[in-house]
């Protein structure tokens, strides 16, 4: 029952955190959804409901009531296997559920959940609950970067939090961690929560390389844009000079050149370039270029963790040379919950890390976040191996 | 003075019906564009009241203070000859301003405008103010007619008003209207308030035809249905056929067949097709084939205008087969109030009458809609000709 | 038995003037399709004899043997009627039927034909027969400029004919011939052959208009794109301003700009631009942006058709501002012969005149070309009314 | 000068070898492009030919004058770093220059090459040599699998070679070869030509598993078909699913399901399937759905290069799950030839083995092919691991 009491807490904070985020916005800002990766945040709100309402209290929760029928249909993101879902483009089209019926449902959702785990519960619904939690806080990420990318794709520019400090400056000297060649253990291990992708537990063999401690600051890149980076084909792949070419890229996500001086849009409005702060915003089309032209390279996704206890890492979702792709023996979910990972380990590259999106204990050495290679709304960032 | 005292009374109950058709919608509700065709209602608001504040109160009133930069360079719509347009497919990214925002710039906009018209207005000024209001009034029907879409593309399906008749049956049998060959003056005259497109007055020359007294009825289409009208090429432009096969089209607009019964989405929320009712939202294109079924034709605007005093109409904008053009001698505003009419002279239909969403004093028997053939969110219609 | 004859020569003509036309052809030339307007030479030859096969030799010789089932799979057009064609845009991607192929099947046909001729042909294939031989002809201007547009898309520009003369310098001084206002008889009559889209004969009221004597001259546009022409919104229709800052169009078509210097590709390949010599392959969207410019118009096709005798024709298609609409009683042939003008008259303008790529016999005062107002590939001209 | 001599030899036999694939052809079958992957023969001889006049006549051959300045232009295929390229999807829309001045220019860059290997040649043009001979090779292959696109694709669906036999069963007994764990090394090792990205050779740790010293069949490949495999989300990447969706996918490519029964397009023409025959032109997506379906894997391309040595391969190119990344130590060549592979190296996956389209000498158990994860038209096929 201890253990019960901890989930209930660790439930109850995690349904008040996702509030907590979307406590600055304006109504209107929870609608709309200006490109097809960002989801409307009433969506968010929505769909880590629905995440519990499916499928646990549909299924465990004795004379469970459905909220609303329309709800699990609007609310189904990409669960192909369960019903027909709300096409993921128009999702901005939708004005209604309101959002005060959103958080209706929300409370709905959320105390009946309270309800079935002071009766107390069995182990398939403690892992499902722990899943639906974990979801949560993976969409509250999600939630922060595209409230970012709303506001900041408006031209009034507006403050989301006056406060918030994206930038937090790496003041250690630079030096070059070394690792020895030899066989490494990748992959979580131990009773705490993971995803499936990050089992099973399995051995890589690490030939000799060497890792920064520090991420690539903005300094560091505007030096790559003015050596012409952005116009030199040799230093990016084919279908990165394809998209810098069709796409009209330039520079970094949200940065604007003001006067001949580089700004870039953050959480608490237009703010000058600190060029100490570590870079974000890139895609890996961009951060595969810079290394290029550093003579350097990315990480591995197994370099990276079998190095990450040698430096600090928490500020910036590190691309990442490696494909996402199973582990040895990778077996994904029975059912719906299968479509969770699995169903995406084709063209996107791993990240490793975690950002100032991320909320706390969503982050760990195994953890496995990844992205199409031309993605930049998330806090990514660069660091080199040599 | 008699005159601005009419005037100021116009402006008045004009502003306030806006906000009448508006009173129904939740926040949610003004932000969403879930086509290019539909605009937010939000941007109905401002654009309305931008129109005013850009055009009369910038130039003509002593020490008025521009409510906003920013609003003035979201809520431009088409005008290129003024500073650089929010692109219109971007007008549903938009959360701020907010709905409210939007509103106290109305406010504002409005009293400052009342204050003008208190002070007394010369004529050029009056005839500002009276293009601004007819501008107005004309997107009061787009505002109801986009509010309706966006509800209607809702899958929830929300209802408007329970009130709103969209649908007036004309019981009146059918007759065939004959109209003698000859010389006939087609084009606004008189004092009255008409737009640049309805002058100048000019004669044509009309061969004999006969005009339906009736709309086509939802009965009347079923039939064209149900005889294969939509799997039928040569019933159709060729433009058309690729226009059905592409978009999959195989009924009217807000049609569902609900277990074997045709039903419509109204702004009463979704109902059985009533079939003695008046066909409405069909493209141009449907108009056409429809009357190539039953061996007639459309009307040319030309015998519209000369034989819509021999029946009743309004309740539908009906699709002529004229495209649209300047009639001779057509001029159109120097700067960029030229922009409002001329620039859409191609590769558009003409349609005549005026609809269920069309405010009073926005219709009479020279003015002439234009839309796109393929467009059907406007409560469209089917007279035939003989 | 004299008509036959006359007719059997002008079918043999005919047949003899395309493949004149594609005389100067590489085997290759015959294959490609750079863009969806424009069709491979190889495809005007089997679709030309497709045409007689289809709706003479298959249905009236006795006997007759279809060449290839294949080819008329192949070869049909836009005739949705008569079984499933191939797509438009796939034309460029057929190697096979090869050149020598189709050459064959042309003779084939064309000696059966002349059997058929032979042995007397009765009112209705003298009818069809007629409108194939028409039906070529017109062809035959289509397979001229698409021989251009192949060609001068080419990097390597190739010559096709360098004794090709595209452009005659009218010599005659400016002049504006005036049309008073009355009453005027539009369309074909007479017992010569005529497109069903040229009837029904019919008055038009015209007012008073005043119509150049000459055409647009290159030194007349060039003085358009040098006062920024291209860059000025206000001169352009809504739609044409979107197609020129899409298609980033800044010149006519084939012109090109080499050291300060316009050039223009013809049919005897790149040469310096005349000033004198009339202006071509501009799109309605520019010869509307021109006038506008010049603060004049462009004639209606009623306009044209009363005017013409008055002025020298026919070295330049003309765009007018009349859309391309049935005239009053306009009847389209039943069946697949139906396909042949009604489906297209939307969306487009008409053209009057003819061309250096017209054959002879193949233009008439009351002719009606028609094309979509983007297009410029066809030797298309100016001619301004005030 | 015995191994230029055997170099010598080597580059004659290639060049012929080219001419030899084209040989069946026809004139219009060098011409086309029906969808971007796929480039017209004659590009291919020019291409092949260009390579050897850029990277080597143009600066090692004293007095070699270019032969075209113009083919230079039209057949650089992807080397951004040299000069201005024609866009790949552009190459189907030139008819010039003609076939036979292609042959023409392989004549003139042969006879050219051979004088200068008979001068004798140093180590860098032995270098470059033998890259442009190996380069060569594989146009070879894509040659044909283009040449196959380009008449499958035609409604006719001619005959290339009706000796050509594609499809060899595999006759023995179905066996699941065990590898054991431990360390393994990849990579290319020894004095032979490899390609860039073979290099450099590398340890890797695998973990136990059973390979089929089999490849998948079309008669298990149906079974797969019949059992809905097309038809079930569950078993498809997320992108494979929108794929199949949009492109409307139900078997593998030149299959056709004619009264009931599977045929498939060949380079003998239309034939009935052989159940027995090894599967080919699936995807990446289809072979990863597929074996979903067996509860079983695709090997990574570790995997294969460790077990293939106990069985035969080289009839299908066989697609692994391992995406196509630099080995550890990957250095790209310096300048335009650093094009070659590096670039790439983004959203492919790595093909394993080589196929009937693959020319002798042109494959090895080290060698990386990669492409695009919807490509279909090479002969691609299945082998599993459990």
């Amino acid at each position: 029952m201890i253990k019960t009491q901890t989930l209930l807490t660790f439930f109850k904070e995690t349904r008040a955190h996702t509030e907590t985020i979307c406590a600055p916005l304006q109504t209107e800002d929870y609608v709309v959804q200006p490109i097809v990766d960002v989801s409307p945040p009433k969506w968010h709100l929505g769909h880590t409901t629905w995440f519990f309402e499916e499928f646990i209290l549909k299924h465990h929760k004795t004379g469970y009531t459905i909220f609303s029928d329309d709800f699990a249909f609007v609310f189904n993101s990409y669960y192909e296997s369960i019903g027909k879902r709300v096409i993921r483009t128009d999702r901005g089209n939708l004005s209604r559920p309101t959002v005060s019926q959103v958080y209706a449902y929300r409370n709905y959702v959320t105390e009946a959940l309270i309800e079935l785990l002071e009766e107390g519960i069995d182990e398939e619904i403690t892992k499902l609950l722990t899943i639906g939690i974990h979801h949560e806080k993976q969409h509250q990420e999600l939630l922060l970067t595209d409230i970012k990318y709303i506001l900041g794709n408006n031209p009034l520019m507006p403050v989301y939090d006056g406060q918030f400090s994206e930038n937090i400056i790496e003041t250690q000297p630079q030096k070059w961690i070394s690792i020895t060649e030899g066989i490494y253990e990748i992959g979580h291990e131990g009773p705490d929560f993971c995803y499936d992708n990050e089992l099973g537990r399995h051995k890589v063999y690490l030939h000799e390389f060497e890792i920064s401690n520090k991420l690539v600051t903005n300094a560091d890149y505007i030096a790559f844009i003015e050596a012409g980076g952005y116009q030199t084909p040799l230093l990016w792949h084919a279908e990165a000079w394809d998209w810098v070419q069709t796409q009209k890229i330039t520079a970094p996500l949200y940065w604007h050149l003001i006067d001949g001086e580089w700004h870039q849009y953050t959480l608490k409005g237009l703010q000058k370039i600190n060029p100490e702060a570590p870079l974000s915003h890139i895609s890996y089309f961009e951060a595969f270029a810079y290394a290029q032209w550093k003579d350097m390279r990315l990480p591995t996704e197994f370099e990276w963790e079998v190095a990450q206890s040698h430096f600090n890492w928490g500020q910036r979702w590190e691309w990442t040379e490696s494909a996402y792709l199973p582990y040895p023996g990778y077996k994904k979910e029975p059912g719906a919950l299968g479509e969770y990972n699995g169903k995406f380990m084709v063209n996107q590259k791993v990240l490793r890390g975690g950002s100032v999106a991320t909320p706390i204990q969503h982050t760990r050495p195994t953890y496995r976040n990844f992205f199409q290679t031309g993605l930049r709304w998330q806090y990514t960032g660069i660091r080199l191996v040599k």
